[in-house]
């Protein structure tokens, strides 16, 4: 008792143009999405996930993801690490023809999601992981378990099942690992007890977490995480997002918010504070896209004001 | 490692009839007020700050304090425990003819913050708190640091200035002390470093909260002061509130958003939340108020809504 110990910085990965985006119902022309993520980019955000490699029938809204990731090259290769995300096999092709520097290969650690969210069981999905982990090559492989907490259709999802994915993951050789709180009902205490009985079997291997702020816990959670060495969060500028096939989930963390609350407490992230609510009033003024972080709320970043 | 520890209940003082509509321009008819303090009494709530007695000139929307009491009396008294906040002596007299359970005398740890809330030093909010003590008979008597982790004009607060109002608070026979994140600035790490000075100096003397969330860090602070087994926490239903004399104050942590994390979390309040949801949509419905917690903006509670 008396002071929090905390990691020293944190890498954030920036997921607002895939998981932000593909809330967005209207479709964004790729020239502004290239905007967008160019107004990211100089942020000093490290990792971006640029956009994924769906059915465009599935999520229409990413339909032009070849074409981002061409312009995502062209400007910032070697400059910010690019993420793209991928369902299938079919995806990892296309991530792979793309040049990403990882791919993002999801499993629902739930049974019930996981088959909402791609008509697979969680064992065809992990018989497909593997196979996209053989053909990876000098690409790396990210895993999200998500639902890693709760499943908007299960409820409660206990370690084991996030295990299950997790041993699958690194038995497949995955560069990294992330835990998604796909619905935001993740609690400090709830994501206390997973992250210590993932620390306790897997110890320092990467993990990345993935919260969103559907009922206001994505920052008591990121506290949590940071409290037991987590050191890596996704997060999205604006505090856009939601999962199209799990009920009720609600944008993502705010990059925004939780920069302004690693930097308060002395943990330092590598991005301009400033430039993010720069990027996301444009957002707002240029695009029409609906914001809601904390902090832009205040006014932060408009014109005239902090 | 492992597990939080924390409280198996708390209690939370439902603040939003006084620093939710202090917050509203519009002034809030008297029966409508009264209307919106019976729809929060039957929430479960066991402690309300109903109202305050300020000069009707500096707060016009607290002008009507002694017949709202006086309505409050009758319906619930001896039912829901009633704070009163009042800046001065002549606040004392007007809450102890209310018959108000308790007044809670609010200092500002920063002395640039109580000058301007309050037009008084320290010492002189001090010398003042402690006429109003030697006044309370039976009336129990709540101090309030405002003030307490960061000011609007001072920047971040030290325990030591804190410790200056809570030594004269307790010297002068307070009944319990709140520290107060006034601006919503505190972090957990800053909240954890303050509350663990806090408990070394005065061990388990009856503590409260008062959290804004301005920056979306009130549940993190919440979460973070339970972790160190602090238990008292004020909110306001609907997210309302903000203080007129501090800059960039926005809402306070909602009571929607505290009391779902709390049972999420298995600890326990005593508060039904789909009965404060439901007073949460009437404010917004029958009487137009700016509604903006988490769990309201998930459309809980919302006809047809779960």
């Amino acid at each position: 008792m008396g002071s929090l110990s905390l990691p020293e910085k944190i890498e954030i990965t920036e997921v607002c143009p895939r998981d932000g985006f593909q809330s967005v119902k209207k479709f964004i022309a790729t020239e502004q999405k290239v905007a967008i993520i160019d107004s990211l980019a100089v942020t000093g955000v490290p990792v971006m996930e640029v956009t994924s490699f769906v059915s465009p029938k599935a999520i229409p809204q990413m339909a032009d993801a070849a074409e981002v990731m061409a312009e995502f090259n062209k400007r910032w290769k070697g400059k910010v690490t690019s993420v793209v995300l991928i369902p299938n096999l079919r995806g990892a092709e296309g991530a792979l023809a793309s040049g990403a520097d990882w791919m993002n290969f999801v499993i629902s650690a739930s049974e019930d999601h996981n088959m909402a969210n791609t008509r697979r069981t969680v064992e065809e999905s992990i018989a497909e992981m593997k196979k996209v982990a053989e053909l990876k090559g000098s690409t790396k492989l990210r895993v999200s378990a998500a639902t890693a907490f709760a499943c908007p259709f299960a409820g409660p999802v206990p370690p084991e099942k996030v295990f299950r994915v997790l041993d699958a993951a690194m038995e497949a050789g995955a560069d990294g690992v992330t835990l998604a709180d796909t619905i935001g009902t993740a609690d400090p205490k709830f994501v206390t007890g997973t992250l210590s009985a993932v620390r306790r079997r897997y110890g320092s291997y990467p993990f990345a977490l993935h919260l969103h702020d559907t009922y206001g816990m994505a920052l008591a959670n990121m506290a949590a995480a940071m409290a037991l060495g987590f050191a890596s969060f996704d997060a999205a500028a604006g505090g856009l997002g939601g999962c199209p096939f799990a009920p009720g989930a609600a944008g993502n963390a705010a990059t925004e918010d939780m920069v302004n609350m690693a930097h308060s407490m002395g943990v330092s992230t590598g991005i301009d504070l400033l430039k993010v609510l720069s990027a996301v009033r444009a957002m707002e003024s240029a695009y029409g896209l609906k914001i809601s972080s904390h902090l832009a709320a205040t006014g932060m970043g408009l014109p005239g004001q902090g």
